[in-house]
């Protein structure tokens, strides 16, 4: 009688909207196709997960907007990154049910869907631009705005997220504004950058002098090295830092690049762990949607094949583009290159350790 | 302008509807609580998976439910709980990313969800009615029937689940009428229970002779295998099988274990390829659910340790008894205990493998 | 000619050795069974793991041997069992490859096994034994002592593991000596247990008042909370709390219970991050080895049902009561009981704050 | 006393050679570090996989390599590329546990590897020469012979292996002998090819009506277009189809492409299950291979950056392009493109039907 006041698990989760908004437009069109209810299921699925991962993105960057950052807030932020982390596993791994329907299943609702696509997914592409994708960044398909195929209301909150600070910018001026780069009295760019040169140098011996390898393979692989090399210099130059920033080959600031590559390298001290924390967080979130795309470029290969998509474009190679090339903290992954032994590291003098001190105020 | 007319991905995915669905309680009372948003969307994300595994149950539901049940029937049966076991994984997996939330994160909004609980999922209840757990085999909670926590509406859905065939009685028929076990001129169960009791034999002696083991470890491993002895006889028999059946020891009937036992043991025979398939899968899906409830009551334990659930109920005892004992097909798994070597297997005489013919009419 | 004397990768990873250690029973005994190779491959990656995960074991039991443990020790443990919980994840996984062999494959070689068996596996008692299974909680099979089955050189270096100090002991002993349990002048137990009182008789005020329930079913549920207001009072009384471990049915001691607890509740304080990292990394790898049991049962009764193993056991029965009983740290997920809302959660003075510093030095 | 002479666990596995094949490297230059074992045991580990794949592989050769294929040497062939399948998936998982070693724990011990590398795996290679990558296909490194970085006793059977009947060349040859092209009085190719035709221009006049999109962008998808329609009609065309094979640009013969197709299209006849099980079997082998050297190449890049490898080569841009190029069986994804509607699909006789019983005698 009265179980309709009280709270019922069923009115909280508003299941009578979700669990009817499954509507098969084969079956509109008198001709049901089983397999239509998984494409529409697992796309819903995936949208409640992007909206899931939005919630947490929000709160990350409303933090990192803030003036002050103290150590707990980056903690926190460390902890919605792992919760995202583990969304992505699992937006990756319910591919494999998609793929329990095969091509010919597809092909019996696929031309009832035209010309609808996961192009207009507003939720992904503002994913996307808060996450630090410009749309200079974006690979186009058929030449057009990516924006374009959405409705108008996905278009504005597209362009809003477009233009408003992502999470790239925030996390640039955050490793801008470390203390970490200052050492009063102790010159580590000096010493770093001769480690580096020693350890570069001794690379170069050694491949001179792989007697397993021919005079020709000699020389292809220490042409390889100058490239090292080359990337080596510039990261120390700021002025050659800012031309490839100017040419689009980079995109953070070279202090900001700085300040990245010592938390890396101090990453043991206690006041670095979150910072460090952070920072593989970004670049495992970065190696998961690479993984996503990946597979769902290979996933949609095997539905359509060489076909078009549903949107109008041969998805699988766009789709497979966009793996690549879409990254946004690949610049933190590229770092490694410039790791080197922690036995050689310049040790920091106790003053300076001093100076690292809990709250990690700005 | 017009794009409104033409099928549009929100529209198609009535995401107007899925992605408003979302109503924070810990908001409306004033004290936002960030991490209830991952509880919200964690749950419409089952319960769509959910409507998705009963789309394909109901399917082989119909199937098995026909007079004549084909190969390819069979075949298709496979395929849809192929996809039903990529879900499950899914449940299962997806149970990481709500542990990303601590037990002291959800105490910030548990008081505001009472007194809504889990057990109030309707699709659940049916779903485990449809693959044929019985009233009487359920674990009791709280001394009341498990409808009792549902809206009307659900109550009736979840009641008309309980009266109709379900998949464990449609499988029990389907078995039964399987021609196999007639074999003219063939007394397959005579070779068949002769190799079993010379190998039973052969077990007997070697826990006689296991230098490794005192007089009284040997009596004691003699004694377990007494009991294994018991469960064959009882298999052979089908009095003693009906007598298990009315301990409610038992379920399967006997001439349905009989059937399921040769699928297994001839699987290799092209014929048998389909049915072999149908019952392993059976048998997984069965694991994964024991998975998942498991994993559900570890979680359980750890979000709320000792204490009530939301439902009223220590949550945890009660899903941990469940992951032992609502299990469907336990009896298919146990029948490997009456596995031979395929080497001692009775050969099928030429006649009878001709007569294990490509369309399977019963 | 000179290439014997540069390192090669398959002299540095022995694979002469490795890829040569695999010799069929079934192939000596003339009757080869190809599946007898995954057999013994499967056993010996595993073997490889299980030292993996000793050789991370011995460095963390290693660093809480000392006297004085470092945050920066702390925090070094916490990434050496992340790598074990990854270990685990994995060895749970690979119970597919050996699923893809079936009952029949199996028993095609089986009896050349006879009377080997996973229960000599030395490497994982010791395992046990180091992470603080004790001779005294073992489960029982065959009425021998555990180490029976292994040979002389085995029994050895178990008993050995047994007598030294384990981890669950090293732990009690960190947790007994942390700080935080002396607050001058701020009473946090005193504080603490009103919280929880008035939190309990919250739950209680609920379970009378539950629309949904009959007198009867309240009756239940409130017996039931009696047990946990029982538990809560345990852990308040030192008393009680001791006569429960004399009783067996606690074992880690009243102060390390309490650090523990205060770790759990003030894990936002940055100086508790890595403590409270260590205690969830335990609880992970705990719940992980009770999965790991759990699969490892289901997949025996799959591949030999009531039959005894090759060991002399009933395999599936004995391992699924280990899932059950050889946890290490379940009181730690218990104490999830005795949390309370982060809003109701004692304020630490100032003060206090500052003195959190215990065995780190900035 | 006796225990030496029974079989026992420990010398079933040659648990001492296992267990005592870690030399760490580090440790014999008297620097041991902690994660070398890790190094070594991952490899190790990954060794035993590959043998065990390679022991399937072999299997699956042989059973291609006869005159007569029976349905079930397809359907165990299937089985066993299952068990390949899995553990593919626990190669690329296991990716994961080596992620937990950082740049800089591997920089501790790097240099002390060289000249050795992964490069020198004689398994790996012989692997991908058993599936059917020949030297043509593959990407060179440092310009000289993969072969070449191998020991003497490697490359004799990587060697042996090259010139060795591939899996590929086995399947093609199996596929030509399909009786299912010569279809008397039933002319398929005529029927499908205009089935084709006809869903192509219907995706023609979709893309020209599509009122989402600009005149540009039409022109720009029709152009997308006409390359699908080229490529379908090189596939009817056996003069297009071979000239693709002589630029390199197809391998898999005309005859065999299409036998692969009709496997595809009528899959639901229960005679092609099997086959087709065997080619969807193969596809998701390459494409776990590729996502397995995708992951590798990710793993390598965060490992050591842009720095040259143990091997003297930048691993990860060659490990990429890997991934892309290395695949053996993306013919048969790519013929996903010529699927049609299952209900477009010309109807097949009943007098053809009942010959579908090739190398299948009831």
């Amino acid at each position: 009688m009265s179980d309709k006041k009280l709270l019922n698990y069923a009115d909280y989760l508003n299941l009578e909207n979700i669990l009817n908004s499954q509507k098969l437009k084969s079956a509109e069109q008198g001709k049901p196709a089983h397999e239509e209810m998984l494409f529409i299921v697992i796309h819903q699925v995936y949208e409640l997960w992007f909206k899931q991962i939005l919630h947490e993105l929000d709160s990350i960057l409303n933090t990192f907007n803030q003036n002050s950052i103290e150590e707990s807030d980056v903690s926190l932020a460390v902890l919605r990154l792992d919760r995202i982390i583990e969304i992505q596993k699992i937006l990756i791994d319910q591919i494999r049910v998609l793929e329990t329907m095969t091509a010919m299943d597809f092909l019996e609702f696929r031309d009832y869907l035209f010309p609808s696509s996961g192009f207009q997914s507003a939720q992904f592409r503002i994913l996307e631009n808060k996450l630090g994708l410009t749309p200079d960044h974006r690979i186009k398909y058929g030449n057009q705005d990516y924006k374009n195929p959405l409705l108008e209301a996905g278009r504005k909150v597209v362009k809003k997220a477009e233009d408003e600070k992502s999470l790239f910018d925030l996390l640039e001026t955050w490793l801008e504004r470390t203390p970490f780069l200052k050492f009063e009295g102790f010159d580590f760019w000096d010493q770093y950058s001769s480690s580096v040169r020693e350890m570069l140098e001794k690379e170069v011996e050694a491949i001179r002098n792989n007697p397993n390898h021919s005079t020709e393979q000699i020389a292809y692989h220490l042409k390889e090295h100058e490239m090292a090399t080359a990337s080596f210099e510039a990261m120390i130059d700021v002025n050659k830092h800012n031309e490839l920033i100017e040419k689009n080959k980079k995109r953070l600031s070279h202090k900001a690049t700085q300040a990245a590559l010592l938390i890396f390298l101090y990453r043991d001290e206690p006041i670095l762990h979150s910072p460090y924390n952070l920072l593989t967080r970004l670049m495992n979130m970065d190696e998961l949607f690479t993984t996503w795309r990946q597979r769902h470029a290979i996933m949609v290969r095997r539905m359509i094949g060489a076909k078009i998509g549903t949107g109008g474009s041969s998805g699988h190679a766009y789709l497979q583009k966009t793996a690549d090339r879409h990254k946004i903290f690949s610049e933190l992954a590229d770092l490694s290159t410039f790791f080197i032994p922690r036995s050689t590291l310049p040790k920091l003098p106790g003053k300076i350790k001093k100076n690292l001190g809990y709250h990690f105020k700005s």
